[in-house]
């Protein structure tokens, strides 16, 4: 069978069943009635055909075979670590880890906001700050949010100072970011004190890109004395042996936790990580876990403080980090408690043990290195670089030339004794006996660390493998169930596509291998972004950007760049309809564009007429529009192309949000009917999981004026990040060129396995899928906007406004009502308040769909007892949802409604069911009281005697 | 760390504790004093240090880079097939699968109870016979069980006919078997009509080695007449498109499931079927899933007939198959649901077509074909055989060269007409346009097959991934708790052992593949047989027999061809202890020798004065002993030197089953303490995980003098199945000469990474586990049988039988109120009835342990209400467990114990809780009301209004 019917969830017969319910004779009448024609192709898409998932799992080991796993000794912030066996096959292989959503609903999550919670913990103890976040997206992306949140915190300052000590691919990021915000950017060495005025702050590096180790303290001292900030970037396994930055008056400490267990994956994803000072939580960005309490007052994990989030604030927000790296920082959480304390003490001192054995062995033979302090990296100087890097190369080891005359060798968890033989020998050096550079004693850890219970508890394999399968059974993920979100695509992601992501010619890779030993990564990227441009109808792609956000920052600043070139640096201001995501105004804001709002109209389109009195009103100020196709109405609107034309007209550029490209792929190329610039989110259309929040990529294609001003490589020589990049040029995004490149691989296949008519097929079956979930729900709940023939796009929003009067339901209630079926709630409150937004994507069959249909139908008639006044909201089975098994079972039981309503409303759920295992959430108490970080066992104890009394 | 200390539960503080309670200082002094010093190792262990996962894997990795993947189009039993990646991460790598234990227990084994029954299902289907088990070994064991079967039904005849057109490695592997038990064999073309007299019955092939297909009709007609059976041996594939034999009368059919999706694994583990006519159906080895119904009436999976196990019948057993292939057999059932009736006919068809595209190519340049009616094969006959081969191994194919002027080409499911074309060029031929060799049209399949609802609604890949977690989480597997069977050994079965097996270049090994293509796999089974000889101190180990049933009937065979060989035919009596496993006694039979049971002492030891008088009474005709070490009383016997002494002075051998080798590994070796041969349990002690009931492996070791009796390779050339071995010689055992080589990589890198001091270490941890729950535990229910200083081996004997007779209660009820706890039974009523073996291995941390002795405390308190007369027998909260979710929670409870006394006992459930998804099963029920396929979906409906006031 072609792997289109496995990806696909209803088979022929189904699908004449939920045509025929719609309306149609055929799935292409549907889309020819569902997508105007005004924006449909032309000609039919230039793909290869599809391949068998065997065919396809050939080729890629083709492209892995034409990679070589060089021993890495590079550093450079990726660096050599074993991932252990049983967190791979447990967690990065296990659907139930990775088919997981971000963690919003707090019910069904427990499991990964317990992982996550441990994330957390673990930086707090390392960094020596109290609050951590749940992980950002990469170590440059870190540095450049510190920078934005010390200049937030900092008020009176205009400039930042960057240690030229940071890797140089962190610097040129970090500076352009700055500059993008109007910051100036001051780059110097910091161990030479602190230059410059105005300053926000500081960015300082320990350890230092050659290796070397400074004492932070004066620099701090001195700067905090200013009224500025300072921010460390600190490697984090160094800090086992090393001081946590935040123990000499750091405010922030960003990094990577790369190496806790997260393979190289070619440069990324790797889950960035970022602790700050108790004053700075509440501007913090990224997702923050907290503990708060459920309705039955019992300890629960949730997201703190979302407001923060920018799909709250829109045009308010300061960052568009509401993407993190959930599976990689789970990942490297689960690494600290399996090694424990000791474990991590073990593996660091024998970085550093090899590191002293190797500075010994060139010391010995008269060469000199950069530093005697240092802890995993010696830098060699004076030695003809070319040369022994290449030398070394060919014994199958890679080592990093820094300029024509030094050589870094960076040791890793799995460098052994006999690798520094090889290194020194390359050196012309040979291991010598006594080998001591003790760390400095003025920074050499003295606080104990990571002392927590979870910490010192889950060493053994079987102990890992229980808790690994303990946190994901709490969860609900999409191997138990569909997860209807609207705007998130949780469709299928193929396992045939998951497997070769862990193959170790993929994951092994360092991101600076030389091109010889990159070239089926290479081949493999370059053959992607050309099928995701012909799908896209772009004259380029870029598949840099390592999250959605990532790619609407990108794809601003490539607009903000083409007008500025075009001498047009008045050009700032860019329109954005009410209906979009809040990511897109967030976006704006970090391009330093200013955001003006365009209304909706009555049917969820652009309300042209306002359009055009803010093209007036602009006029040569606006850079241009980003608009979400569909809508994030769930609707195609006929205008699109008028949209575009009269921006266009006006001298803006067009940008075109592929949040939606779930619905057009196959059928229309926004490129073609009239975009400039979209990024995609290949975590969403093309398949890569959610991973319970991360990680995403997402690429942008730009039309042909556009292609200068792509993200460039960071680490490029053309780069200098003490100079702006040149206008005519694009920036770089991402601290590795190809971003995420370790799960490119599963969109690769995807696509590959589905061939341009079963991409196609994948489109028309989600419109299929939601117009007949829009068709069997309307009578229950009104959808809210369709198009022409009433049809709704990929996703339908079910309008709850009335019900909610008429009863004091919230769609919150019926959210939660969804967990006692089995479900994970629908979007909730957006785009639009008091509705849920459907989108059960193509992968969805008959059986779960109408699974869906019964138990909303269900909680339709449950809502009805309450306008008919049968029974009051605040006793109703659905104010009062979820419902654990422990409450259901207990020995009292309180409520008017009958146990069985309560958790076996419909008689499917006795063959599978799944409980939450927590009542609601308490979201306010968590605010209130801020605790974000593991809570002591005792917290979780029950008092057997009173606690089935204490529910509400 | 090093893998040891991942592999054990208890870390350096609970091990202390642990010791501290059993009264011990060290592992060393606690080992000291519970193996006798009469036993011990004189010298340490001769093996390699331990490595590291890494390491070990890297490792393992060079033995796989030696290995060649041909592509496969050997046939010969063996076919090239493609595991759907859903099925392989979600089944063959997913630990809730694999870790699983034999579905004795029925409530927590549903999920897999229910695929063995689909597996059924699907094999009486496509046979069109009745009744269908859920596996057997290997094709050939299977075969050789059907010659078995027919024997014990048919009492009159002395005589088999086996085809000649069967594979020859099952001619003699199936003709040795039969002589075992004194059948004459005769081999004969079943094609030339019936040969032979006084016939129990015939095997015949469907289709032949070669290819051809024959029809069985006037054989079978013309065998019954004579009042004899015929067993058909076909391939599973064909019987989409030929007529199942049931449908012809067949009584018996067999055969390999393997191509329904499991890997070639240089030759196993695969799974046998074996489907039988209801008149046989009570008869038929191995294990039959049955439908019953629970406590509530509804329908619930079991084993069914189990008292046809030996593990019951002991020395009346007439077979000693109770070992299965499940999880391959499960493999292959998926295989079908996922692919359903038309996607599995479309595969053969596939075959089919291009095996006639490569007759027409070959024919049409002249060249003969065996038979112009062929399924999947096709063979040419006049041909250069071995230049052919040769030729296409370097073009990278595998073809079957027969003899020296044939070539058999076999199709799969992976071929293409590409590759017919490089085949047919290999021959000298071109593909041709016409290809019509249609199938005999008198065998052409007309009934439908695999009608079932489960066959027809599950193939979507998001289908099936939920479908296996759904199932998969019905069950209780050692990825959730401690699995504490005595004599089972549920230790932990390491992730990084795991992950190699499904290497493509182990996994894609065709068994006939030639040597220099497979250099790698015979390294590591030569170094793995090299370890195990040293660990049991033997001269020789050989792994082919694929379960350890299978390896006491290869040491049994080797012993009683030993005596023939030296003249000693009337040695045929073997001693066999009250105390043994069934299996012993089962395979005895096997073996065609009689058994002597040999008392056993009140104190567990054997009982030496009858084993004297035992041996006066047999004297010269006694062959040997078979002792088990130590003891399934779980207690070191310090005479066990004596006892094989005694043994050796009468002439007899000594067989030691090493079951129990997690209390010797390390610490003594049963070839240095007596034994001339020994079985090992690779999936208990070894960390094969047991599967759900299989795959095992069972190598034996022999002394010197035993060493010419291994078992032989059943397609070596040097045996001729016509003929009885040569007297000097060992007999074949399983098809294929490495047996379950699939999975070896897990046992080698089990050892590699543990070294001998972690061997050792490995065994004083599951003593000391044993020992801190015999103490816990013994106020409770006392240990039955100590050793010295009161000290047990690896497991205890809990006697529950004053209990059993104050209460009421019975051993069985303890085990079922187990699973409330979220506990595996132990072991029941084995070896001492009204009692319970626990085991806890040395996997298992002090957490579990106490949380295990905490439940059996709550259950002891339980039925001490009941002895106080506070509570009937009949109305026990232990009686009547286990309780569903469903049935603790519904709206009536009509029991006098609370909801919370009957699923929350103890308060830690409140945090981790598993609730069976069935009550207890009606084990009789299921007896007397055989079903054993899949009950149509209209049987598991809930009728919610009355459910759950029919409860007990």
């Amino acid at each position: 069978m072609d792997f289109i019917a496995r990806h696909l969830g209803p088979d022929a017969a189904e699908s004449k069943d939920m045509l025929a319910r719609v309306g149609y004779d055929s799935v292409e009448a549907l889309v020819n009635a569902a997508i105007p024609q005004s924006i449909r192709m032309d000609e039919a898409l230039n793909m290869p055909a599809a391949l068998s998932e065997t065919d396809a799992q050939a080729k890629l080991r083709s492209y892995a075979d034409k990679n070589v796993v060089l021993k890495s000794f590079y550093g450079q912030g990726y660096s050599d670590t074993i991932t252990p066996a049983v967190i791979r096959r447990g967690l990065v292989e296990d659907a139930g880890w990775y088919t997981a959503y971000t963690p919003y609903q707090p019910e069904i999550s427990q499991g990964r906001l317990e992982a996550l919670l441990n994330y957390q913990t673990m930086v707090q103890d390392l960094t020596g700050l109290p609050i951590a976040n749940a992980s950002l997206l990469d170590e440059a992306s870190a540095v450049a949010e510190a920078v934005g949140l010390m200049s937030r915190a900092v008020k009176k300052g205009r400039r930042v100072l960057l240690d030229s000590r940071l890797h140089p691919q962190i610097l040129t990021v970090a500076a352009e970011r700055a500059r993008a915000i109007d910051l100036e950017v001051e780059i110097a060495d910091i161990t030479d004190g602190v230059v410059g005025e105005d300053l926000v702050g500081a960015v300082v590096a320990y350890t230092g890109t050659e290796g070397d180790i400074f004492d932070p303290r004066a620099v701090i001292e001195e700067l905090h004395g200013r009224g500025g900030l300072v921010s460390v970037a600190a490697d984090l396994l160094s800090l086992l042996l090393l001081e946590g930055p935040g123990g000499f008056g750091a405010d922030i400490v960003i990094g990577s936790s790369q190496r806790f267990g997260v393979p190289l994956f070619f440069g990324g994803p790797h889950a960035a990580y970022m602790a700050v000072s108790d004053k700075l939580k509440r501007q913090m960005p990224g997702r923050l876990v907290g503990v708060s309490v459920d309705a039955e007052g019992r300890p629960a994990y949730r997201l703190a403080l979302q407001t923060r989030e920018q799909h709250i604030r829109r045009e308010r927000a300061t960052s568009n980090i509401c993407t993190a790296q959930a599976l990689l920082a789970n990942v490297a959480c689960m690494y600290a408690v399996y090694h424990g304390p000791a474990g991590l003490t073990e593996i660091a001192k024998h970085a550093h043990g090899l590191a002293e054995s190797f500075a010994a062995a060139v010391e010995a033979q008269g060469l000199k290195i950069s530093s005697k302090d240092f802890f995993d990296t010696v830098t060699v100087n004076g030695v003809d670089a070319a040369s022994i890097k290449s030398s070394l190369e060919s014994a199958g080891y890679l080592v990093r030339a820094i300029g024509e005359d030094k050589v870094s060798v960076s040791f890793g968890e799995s460098a052994t004794e006999g690798d520094v033989a090889v290194l020194a020998d390359a050196f012309g050096a040979a291991t010598v006996d006594s080998a001591e550079y003790s760390l400095p004693g003025a920074v050499q850890r003295t606080t104990e660390v990571l002392t927590h219970e979870i910490f010192n508890s889950i060493h053994s394999e079987t102990q890992m493998m229980r808790y690994l399968r303990k946190l994901a059974d709490k969860d609900l993920a999409l191997d138990r169930t569909m997860i209807p979100l609207g705007s998130c695509t949780m469709k299928l992601n193929p396992t045939a596509a998951m497997e070769p992501i862990t193959w170790p010619e993929f994951a092994n890779i360092h991101p600076y291998s030389p091109e010889a030993a990159t070239a089926g990564w290479r081949e493999l990227i370059e053959e992607l972004e050309g099928w995701l441009a012909e799908l896209t109808g772009y004259a380029k792609v870029s598949i840099q950007p390592n999250a959605g956000s990532q790619g609407e920052l990108a794809g601003l600043l490539a607009i903000r760049r083409y007008h500025v070139a075009n001498g047009d640096e008045n050009r700032d201001v860019v329109l954005i309809p009410a209906s979009a995501h809040g990511t897109n105004a967030a976006s704006a804001t970090l391009a330093n564009l200013r955001v003006a709002v365009v209304k909706t109209a009555e049917d969820g389109s652009i309300d042209l007429a306002d359009l055009d009195e803010k093209i007036a009103k602009h006029g040569e100020n606006m850079a241009g529009i980003m608009i979400t196709y569909p809508s994030t109405h769930g609707v195609f609107d006929p205008e699109v192309r008028e949209v575009c034309e009269k921006v266009h007209a006006a001298g803006g550029q067009v940008y075109i949000d592929g949040a939606n490209m779930n619905a057009l792929t196959g059928w229309a190329q926004p490129g073609k009917f009239g975009g400039d610039v979209s990024h995609l989110n290949l975590h969403k259309t093309f398949t890569i999981p959610h991973g319970g929040g991360g990680p995403g990529v997402g690429p942008i294609g730009v039309a042909e004026h556009l292609i200068p001003f792509l993200p460039t490589d960071a680490a490029s020589d053309e780069l200098d990040a003490a100079n702006p990049t040149p206008v005519g040029k694009g920036v770089p995004i991402t601290a590795s060129q190809f971003g995420s490149a370790g799960v490119l691989p599963i969109t690769w296949a995807y696509i590959a396995m589905t061939g341009g008519e079963g991409l196609s097929d994948a489109t028309a079956y989600a419109i299929l899928g939601a117009n007949y979930l829009a068709r069997e729900l309307n009578d229950s709940f009104p959808v809210l906007y369709t198009g022409n023939e009433n049809l709704v796009a990929h996703e339908c929003i079910l309008d709850l406004r009335a019900l909610i009067d008429a009863s004091g339901v919230t769609a919150a209630d019926v959210a939660k009502r969804l967990i006692d079926f089995g479900f994970h709630a629908p979007t909730l409150a957006f785009p639009v308040a008091g509705t849920l937004m459907v989108e059960p994507t193509e992968s969805e069959d008959i059986a779960e769909l109408d699974r869906f249909i019964e138990a909303m139908r269900t909680i339709r008639a449950e809502i009805q007892e309450i306008i008919d006044g049968k029974v009051e909201y605040e006793e109703s089975v659905i104010h009062n949802a979820p419902y654990t098994a422990l409450s259901v079972s207990s020995d009292d039981w309180e409520y008017t409604f009958s146990r069985e309503k309560a958790a076996w409303p419909v008689s499917s759920l006795r063959l599978n069911k799944y409980f939450p295992p927590v009542r609601r959430l308490d979201e306010a108490y968590g605010d209130r009281n801020l605790v974000c970080s593991c809570p002591p066992p005792e917290a979780f104890e029950f008092d057997a005697e009173t606690e089935s009394t204490e529910e509400a």
